[in-house]
């Protein structure tokens, strides 16, 4: 990433200057003991390495073979797919986010361009593109019929949920000769490359599975942020703003907006921090009470006596605890989740009108909205490089293996690994902290933190 | 930043998949290998760690203590400054950079909200605020009065180019009995602020200096990307699709674009990703020829004639080599340099010319509309965050340093290392292989690439 | 408007050249014989005069006393208030408009900087402002304090629905001696602003009551658009585009979006105009069937069939006659509308289950998001010109009258010309008729047009 | 448009309530009276007719047939040309504008859906495009291939300036059995039109020549509106932000923005109001002096003094008369303008630096960016209404004619009328009032308006 060289570097050259011992305790102590953790935010003997590559490390006397390390992506020298008889397939499934119709275009020209492959296939809506009986034609794919794809959001090729049997994929793969097939698609999905690997396997053939995730809430372990994420929480921010306007505008206006986020509440997050209009933000990782001197109600009471109005940000994950289980699944099989939105509007109303005070709820839900625009400048880019590093991965003939970006390299994640765990906020973070401060929320609602009730701020 | 362990990932689990060894030679080899280095892109032995906290590699049995390691950014349970009586100020100097209003906004309202600090003061037209002579009042800056500053850009302070006095400076922070300055600015700022820091000291003064780096060309050593940078190429990108219309739109068109970057390209290659107009991307890290068969001309007129038009995005900083030389500096003591713009301009209308081959070249220089618009949603959080490590590292009583993020993770970095080098493209790396890729252009112009002419990209 | 001359053109230079007798009949005739009017959309001695002001006619001969023609806006030369001793007040009720803080900060500029009034007041929260029982204060304005509020969407003032008791309001311009007071709301809010005048009237006061009319639906008679329709409809215009994105994505996929428009169908079939991608457009003007062949519901299934998904806009008021009635008012005393969205969302499903086919509807609602933009830039400029318009006719003593704008100049309307009618989308129009062609739906679902079925637009 | 009547309505019912004589002399007197002209901005008798429709006259008894009136647009129900036998050309010339791509594909679509025309042809680059020795092919236009064109800003035909051999054109249309040809262009470009028109009608062909005007500056004779206009001031505006923000942050600042407008001054002026951001508006229809104590050096220098800075824009045909004349024309045959720009940006500095005040000027041409965006909401709707028209036109075998909207009606106007006039900024009208009001300048640069000077708007 850098053209000089770090190893000149020592660590009295990273040592910062201080003014003398710190000895007083800051007014965020009664926050930060609340976390009921001995570990603190900062731990004093932390450090975030200067340099974390292999060679860096090996370089300084470490034995870096113990350490657990991600190969990086890239092209490689010796590739194991001779590209002029390359066929490469690609398939969307699972929900819409910014940027799939970038990751197509992408795969297709690194494909053509880059590695001369001849032919490239679409299979339409999802895993079901793959089965004969729902009669789906597969789509030629070129550089020249992708070029403008981007421009819109959703994807190109059409999506649905759910898996189909990966003994009738891998017959469809071989039917078509396809030696390379990228996968774009969440959890669910990815669960269904493994299946397809596994049958490709089991059957001796030499036909390589390389996944794309996909996932707008920013959960996939380990990576950086997952494409779509960017643009999806900036349009988020714009519907805190319509709330935050609508409820400024009305006597004792309370704003409420429901984003994304099942498990994960990075989009309720960082959107809340755009603008910072946010009084309370509500996210899965966090449980919070509704009642109370310290729950959620008081404090926007409390807030439109202030200042007129209060905006709260709730992810569809969070709470779920407080309502009734809905006990069903999705055809990606996700749990159901009980609708967090209504639910929590209607007892905002019913929580000023017995206290006596005026209030109008606006609530939005701008899923779709979110969902379908175009990918951000930023997630344009960033999916160009993702897409350029999975066709080497796959050229090179690696397998079973999702591509993404950890720390800001590329690397190669195996599926069973990136399937494994779920990227969630820390409650213990810097992100949850600086939602805190943005919000002047407590911790959590429901828990007497001890904290000094700080002036709303506006 | 993640809420399981991970301590019980092992190098195994992260093994990638393959299909066999890989024996066929990559047809990227030939621009691989053009590099001239025997540093491939991707070394075979070369892993991103998994976890780099000195806490992980510690558990794993390294002796942390001897590597260079940054340290966190972050709230501390003791700091150094009573915060009802601590007085703060700001400043900002140098060029206009989006999110500078957003880095003031965030510096008070964490200082006001968070700390309880009392007094927060802005001075107005960069160093020159501390000068007397200068006749400039200063701003008091508290939550509401710089709550909407954040939708203009530019800086609500003032800002003004070059150094002065440092005694005269600290003359000033005595007399307003202030404990902290934030320094906003770029390499000559920071400098400036080693000087003041340098006499604070020297005066045995009680004052902490942090600075908060900015510059559009991302060049900022370390740190994964500066604030600003990611609107400042989302806008530059227009200005790309811009001429990217008027080339299409007349016979043999030519678009061509000067974008920021004197000593580093990145703008100039992340804007050219964003949509894959461009033809050929001229950054300051790789020289460039205008004549000959692999020259930068043969290149244009070639992608003219098959089809129609070309794209052409030159960082200012590129092919100073070969124009006569400026040999002035400005008042931030950088030296003044030649205008590569409409040289270049000229320079592909007579090429076109002389081959007897019609064209017309639309030449734009966006830059002031680049820098001065507001942050968007993007760095708006980015600022917010980075505003709030920088108040915590100033109450805790650090000092001459800067915040920035570096592998997502905020850190503290000495201004000396700040300033002593420079972030650059790197001509080996991954990002600059992106733009080849994008563009179909040579790794060089100039150079004898041996790498196929590929067909352009529609 | 112009410098030229109009009085030397004559009919005949107006004469259009034709190549010959129209002796075919159009393949639109089925649809323009289906009107079931006598009167054809263009009617063949039909002029738009050239030139139609009242100095023009005159001179050529028109005696134009006898016909009714609005009063120009603008600035005269004897007005009826001292600017030195004037105070005015400005309140803005009913629902939100993009550009309501543009006219409330034109009102304050102009009366500021042009007439040098000296005290301009705000009330809060609508009407309820004047009333002492809600204990609002009044605000303060200056061109300083509302010189960022067109920044945000919204109003500053607050807003609320309903009338309050007119003696009452009175009482508080009398108590706060002004002079003139501006009313910026719909309907409602102008009989409210009557029945002031007539109090005013009555007690023999010299208060001037003017009215700038809002109406998101641009359903204000006479007026060529109302302010934020402009903005509201390019807004609108994003959310066809999302569920155009989801439909297509999905398999059998329908995409339905409700937008404002109780009684007029304006923001439906302009933002349907924008990118076409409409397959029905639903207005309250033109009433609808859902079954039969020639009913909605097989209109879209058959667009599903054709092409795989479809799209339907549908204005809030439309197909009130096949909704129970809901039989209430809300506090701006319209009659609560039964919501066509989800009811229509469900009758699409239940359509395509019992065809057999597989549909998956995705419902958008997005008027909060709407209607609580800030002004486009055309309705920042337009709204300044209203709103200097509004202070030319107060300060001339002008009373019980609204701006707008009539063909392109501005007039001052009556009140009670104002609220004695609605302007609607003219179902034998060329407006309907332009989202006709864009759609390919008949003139109305449920009627057998005669008219040929045409291919569906790609 | 409406589907009430207003015959019910006298001039009665238009009669605007007063307070009482206005008796108070407008502080605006003496910029009104400084006008210089008898005709005062209202005139008291100037009425604006409720209906000025020639039906609606008629039924008032006026003698319509003696007043010169437009043939309004639309469809007939007889029409000249056989659908299913036509061909249609399309063909577009000159500068970019917003919106021809949307023009483009209106006319596809309304030829091919609407009458069932097969062949659309579109001509490359021009009226070029028709002249065998450029040798390029026709482009066969389809719904299908135009259906993305207008996401992207130019023309997907190209464009070129200048006439051809109208001979040789006609010569084309023959061979090609060409039965309409649409004209897309500015004045030089409908004056070709006419000498096509001339060719045909000599030859005694049967071919229809149909214009749709485009001009940026808005500055065709009795249209509303030009397409693209808005679009256009809207981008325009934000290079107005731009340099407000960078002088706002420089000592002494002052930003200075030219803008489009060769004889018309409406995108300086609709593009100043949007924020209200400029001090000084310079245009062709007003001549400006620089120098004296009521010139706009003077004025920049004092709002320099009175509020930090300063910022002016002006349309590129303005103060023409103050520089060397450049003698030549370009290909269009337009006469070369002087370049007003950099020659005032040297201006204004060197009158900084003779009165010894500190200023930085930044300068921005932002025309090539402003011209090259895709239509905004308004024009896409705009050009699909004014794409149908003209297809209706050539359809009826109308001729030699463009369409146009007056007054909000869509008419037809003979090609000699649209080229025969200017339409201009009246300096005695609404719109230049409203932008003295908006930038407190005087009237006119360099005149003593006897008006006093008023604080500056901030």
């Amino acid at each position: 990433m850098t053209t000089w060289e770090y190893s000149s570097i020592t660590p009295d050259d990273l040592a910062i200057d201080t003014l003398g011992p710190a000895r007083i305790t800051s007014p965020l102590a009664p926050l930060l003991d609340a976390r009921r953790t001995t570990e603190h935010y900062v731990d004093a003997g932390d450090r975030v390495l200067l340099d974390d590559t292999a060679a860096g490390l090996k370089s300084r006397g470490v034995d870096v073979e113990e350490l657990p390390g991600l190969e990086p992506c890239g092209p490689r020298r010796e590739i194991y797919f001779d590209p002029s008889k390359t066929r490469a397939g690609i398939v969307t499934c699972g929900g819409l986010c910014p940027g799939l119709n970038d990751v197509i275009a992408g795969l297709v020209r690194t494909l053509t361009y880059h590695y001369g492959v001849r032919r490239v296939v679409g299979f339409r809506n999802g895993y079901r593109g793959f089965i004969s009986s729902y009669g789906h034609d597969v789509v030629e794919l070129s550089p020249e019929s992708v070029r403008d794809i981007p421009v819109d959001g959703g994807t190109f090729l059409g999506t649905s949920r759910g898996p189909q049997d990966p003994g009738e994929i891998v017959d469809c793969l071989e039917q078509m000769h396809l030696n390379v097939l990228f996968v774009i698609g969440g959890d669910g999905t990815m669960r269904g490359a493994m299946e397809i690997a596994r049958v490709v396997a089991e059957r001796g053939l030499r036909i390589a599975i390389v996944g794309i995730p996909k996932t707008i809430d920013n959960d996939i372990p380990f990576i950086d942020q997952s494409f779509g994420f960017q643009t999806a929480f900036s349009q988020a921010s714009e519907a805190i703003r319509s709330v935050t306007v609508e409820a400024k505008s009305t006597p004792g206006g309370v704003g409420l907006v429901k984003l994304m986020g099942r498990h994960s509440g990075f989009i309720a997050c960082y959107a809340s921090l755009v603008r910072s209009d946010a009084d309370a933000v509500l996210i899965p990782e966090v449980p919070f009470e509704l009642d109370g001197e310290t729950g959620l109600l008081h404090h926007l009471r409390r807030r439109v006596s202030q200042r007129g109005h209060a905006v709260v940000v709730v992810a569809e994950g969070a709470g779920q605890e407080l309502l009734p289980p809905v006990g069903r699944t999705d055809a990606s099989g996700n749990a159901k989740l009980a609708d967090i939105g209504p639910w929590l509007k209607e007892r905002i109303g019913d929580s000023f009108a017995e206290a006596g005070m005026e209030t109008t709820v606006r609530y939005v839900d701008p899923s779709y909205i979110i969902r379908s625009v175009p990918a951000n400048p930023y997630d344009s880019v960033y999916t160009v490089r993702l897409s350029q590093a999975a066709v080497h991965a796959a050229m090179s003939g690696r397998t079973s293996m999702v591509v993404g970006r950890v720390r800001r390299r590329f690397v190669h994640i195996p599926m069973t690994l990136a399937v494994s765990r779920r990227n969630q906020v820390d409650p213990h973070g810097d992100l949850w902290m600086a939602v805190l401060e943005s919000t002047g929320q407590p911790w959590r609602f429901g828990e007497d933190s001890g904290a000094p009730t700080r002036a709303p701020h506006s």
